[in-house]
């Protein structure tokens, strides 16, 4: 259920009776000419029905998130690493005054990860508090997912699919496909590039800060092939982040967040546990 | 139009036709037993509305605020005040990179309006822009507005009108009025309370921090009868916002925010203008 | 008395006889062309001798204040938020290390009360210690007050009265009338404006960060008639504050700052007190 | 002249004649049982005086300066390093933006000098701008300033003189001899201590971090005899500070302090000039 | 060669020359109970080598780094990462004050490389210069070189290989390889780990933060299997390390890194380049 | 021994015996025109000898330190004084994680000392712990050492001795002494300088930031006579700082660090102990 839609007496009943915090968290950034920036809708969306499965709390999803290599795409909104850390670190702050036994993160955007782990690693220390994060649309990338999907040999990636098969089933009125142009991957001083982060240079892998532009066509900012979107598959992606979303939520009603980590390892020990 | 559905394209076109880009802040906090907290979705609404008819864009709602003497009620999640100083000046600033000429705030919860005005005055000293912001909850309930739909004598305050009706308006089947219960202001050290931030002793204002559960009968968190609350008001109430919202964005696009306060007094004269 | 004056075992002395210590709070800023800068001389005046009556200890005048808005007319000295806020903050926790059981704040600019809140409000939620603050200057604009000195239909406000008046009483020869100018408000956009912080537009209230010199004739800086100024008006309006400050810290002695407030609310419970 | 006690159009005319502006620095500390704490009155009255003689415009004294290691003793008020680095950075950066050509600070405590230092040194990178300090009680404590007002092998030293001399000529009626103990210097660890930031280990020098109870008998806080106090000695001394503080103005008039020190080296530059 | 065996009008020599300014970035941490914890001393090893056969200049290697999940370990001395950015930040700005016209940073640690990518977007953004950087101890554990070195099928892992052979072949008699116990990868929460920083639950990637001691066997903290070890595996490691350094430093002269990527991109142009 | 050359099982058997475990301090900066830069060396070695002597532990050196008035002097590289205070905090906090009983810093850079000071002050208000330390070049400067080492007269200051002798000794093939050239000091507006931050006005200190290269001949940076360098004096330098350290820690391992000083007088304590 929404946070955002019960009264505080239903919080405090969905506290007592034991249930999971949920924070998504989203963004908006340049996805192709063709497909709305929104992301954190999809996030939304997914955290609502998985939540809503299981019995869960949703917090309201935080639609900005760290997106600095897309920062010159219009529209593109890109929060500081402190900035997100500081929202992030405070909704946790809030949810574990009131009283919630366990906190997870439904990361709806990769560029975030690094500073979700950061806030984790503060609260394991502080606390002795595992809250956990898992990243819908990472999950549904994985190669037996895009097979079943998109048949043999798809290639999957930012400013193509399968962000536009997820609007075209969400928001099908939102899509402009006539708009997507060329795609692909470009090489940043004559080297292949490697995410956005890293050049090959003569086989050795170098990091160098990339943007988007930098390693895609930047008229368009488009890894993969727009074309291979379709309602269905955004429905059948979505249908399964959904469901790995609830069967995470339900395997972490049996943990114990405040257990069975080096988190939880008082300060004043020195050494590791035999 | 809502810039998160948006493609970068599409944002590029509306930046170079000259729209506004208006940045809606929200909250979630109690607003007594029978109220959802997530007032953040009737401020969405009302920008949404307002930039529907002007044809402005608006950035994705903020939906934590600064509640900070809401935060003993479950469910409340307040950002520490530097946190949402962060979020909205990024927010700026990635619009401003991207070129959208002005920039206004809807903020729908006043306990921001200390940072909405930091976060302002700080970009008016440094790029001598003036960034207004409207508070829609706020216009309505100007007492003539007030006594147009309540009839006269109507007492609001938060935990209990205009929000009641505007959920009842939005969300009925989320409001739970028959959990409504005692409403009120009480003292404090035997002190009438004024606010969230003063007593009053022996007739003089004397300021000291307060939180809701003193102002207010803690057990519901209302300051005012939710009683007063209909969807015909919650109507009334949100369709004034809108139209006033319009307005002043019609008026704004008639300013040049860049020009004609000392904002843009520029830092190396040392004395005001004659 | 004056911490200042006193040696340390005399302060040890006055701490153990349980008395409060008051904080005065000045700044220095454009008071129109006729008037002096420095009105933390007039609050560290009225703090020490309500003090005196009451018997309680007066820290050092902190002489410079956040005088933001001001800050283009020579001589204007404002702290950043954040360096009041540090001061204000070094202040409280030296003189709760000495063990002084009850702090209270004398604020003489109204530019400061946002960052006192703050200040104060933070003490409550690590200490569970209410720091009230009392604003003599403000007091003393109250309208019976102001109709008892001034007449009927008077209107004070800055560059003009009261302070005009208390300067006149406290130091005669460093006021200079002759050099009194235009005074009242001014419009910026074609709206008339609203304190330093908003204009009216449409009748619909508009946050803009204002300076002075947007808001009253800029070759002074005067809001309000100069001329009202009188010896025999500072004088009332002097002794009317101190006496107004002595019976706030004799109300004061009665209470106990630790209980009362939700300040104390242990932070592990997670709801209002029923 | 006090810059308090002038209209901003005065002000405005005393840039315009490029006077100096004196920026002076207190502390409100322990100075033995029988002297009062607030020193900030010393240093004061000397920059008043000295401004006074040579034309020259004094900004409000800062009361509160860094005295971390005197903060056990009842009254002691010290701010932290960052506070007071913030209180006359601020304060700097207003006399700029107003056009004082040159500004000279007078710090009477030494436990300020360190910050005073690193302040003057990041305006010297940022504006090229020197901005030198003085310590008028340092200069007083010259062995041949000593042993002419106090006769051939006096010892001087915290907590006992000059300031006990200073402060029955400033506030007679506020020194109490009769409360004097103890004075002298005690060992740590059983070595010889070395001011408040070292120990002598077998000859050697070894930094430790000293509190003022560690190095004076903690009962009393004196360093020096109390009993070499005399109302004529606080004048002689007075008067030889206000003197060298006048000289020191004087001469600073001749300087251009934008030019001559590395501190103008512009940063571009990768070497030394030759 | 090395900068701080130097001196500065060697350093200005080289400068003026044109050669790359390396920064070696260590850490020192637990590496299994038989091998030294400094493996800095490894990347400096490195570094040095390769920058005699480029003829560049190597900075002195930062001895910790972020090792953050090896914290228990006694030894283990970890940096905040806003420590570690501050320490490579100052570094960089002080190398480019003076004139360097290439940065290359060799950092041996893998932990440190998100505060590294930090960094270099930094200065991309703000200088528009391209800092690379490679990992030495990463690039030599590329598949071809571990069968090379190791044979086929060979595992490496920390605590382990190819950290014990280097140690081997550069300090033979501090590696005690008697104290090598288990080895291995445990689980959590019943679940498989992934890094330090994820869980596979049910197929799914779920992100936690971990420690070592709950990855490896805590008594060891060794990963894989350091009787794999030997000083000949350990000098071939190095060889091709050195030798992958030196040709990425050769490549790199001939690069322009303020040319041809998005980070010399003017801030004021708000679209992606065509 | 070096920490750094330990497993971490050897550091839990140091820590189990209760050494001490020394933080050496360097720095890289000018030394004039024939001495290498990267001082942290000597220190490294004299810590490295005195531990071994001892049988203490020493952490890795830290080869950066503050070095703000050398700046332009191409290779010179100062961390900002945040900075510096960042790492050896970090530093601290894990050694004494792991639970070495005892911490003392040996600071091989004159500058660092502030730093190292503001440090220790506050290990000792936060746990109680003095953390000693000794600057090993500031004890070879003793009169009777110089006086023994180089004969009556003899003067040494930076950019020539004992640096250049410790170098002599150390690196002989780095030394290059046909590229001395001018030393002895300048004068600044006219005036004597005193150190790098004051001069002397009319006999009055005057403090004033001041940069290398406007005390010493900027195209050197020698304050004293590079001729006087000999290997011999750099060895008899070297040990004599080699003999002072261990002395230093022998000593220092009979003293409890935990007691003794005011730093662990307890917070709550509002007076000084009689």
């Amino acid at each position: 259920m929404r946070l955002g839609e019960m009264t505080w007496t239903e919080a405090r009943e969905a506290i007592a009776s034991r249930v999971t915090a949920v924070i998504p968290l989203g963004s908006i950034e340049e996805h192709g000419p063709h497909s709305p920036m929104g992301d954190y809708a999809i996030v939304d969306e997914i955290a609502a029905r998985a939540a809503e499965l299981t019995g869960d709390v949703m917090a309201p999803t935080i639609p900005y998130g760290y997106s600095e290599y897309f920062r010159n795409y219009p529209g593109t909104i890109t929060l500081r690493e402190s900035t997100l850390d500081a929202v992030l670190t405070d909704t946790v702050d809030c949810l574990l005054r009131h009283g919630f036994p366990r906190i997870a993160i439904m990361n709806g955007h990769a560029g975030n990860a690094g500073i979700v782990e950061l806030v984790a690693r503060r609260f394991s220390r502080t606390r002795g508090l595992v809250i956990p994060s898992i990243a819908p649309l990472g999950l549904m990338q994985a190669p037996q997912v895009v097979a079943r999907v998109y048949g043999p040999n798809a290639e999957l990636g930012h400013g193509g699919e399968p962000v536009g098969s997820l609007w075209m089933h969400l928001r099908p009125h939102r899509v402009r496909l006539e708009r997507a142009g060329a795609w692909g991957r470009r090489k940043v001083f004559g080297c292949p590039t490697d995410g956005l982060g890293a050049i090959t240079v003569e086989g050795m892998r170098v990091a160098v800060p990339l943007d988007m532009e930098d390693v895609a066509p930047p008229e368009t900012g488009s890894l993969s092939d727009p074309g291979l979107g379709t309602p269905e598959r955004g429905r059948a992606m979505l249908e399964y982040a959904v469901d790995s979303c609830a069967r995470f939520l339900r395997w972490f009603r049996g943990i114990d967040p405040y257990l069975g980590t080096g988190g939880s390892l008082p300060e004043q020990a020195g050494r590791p546990r035999a």
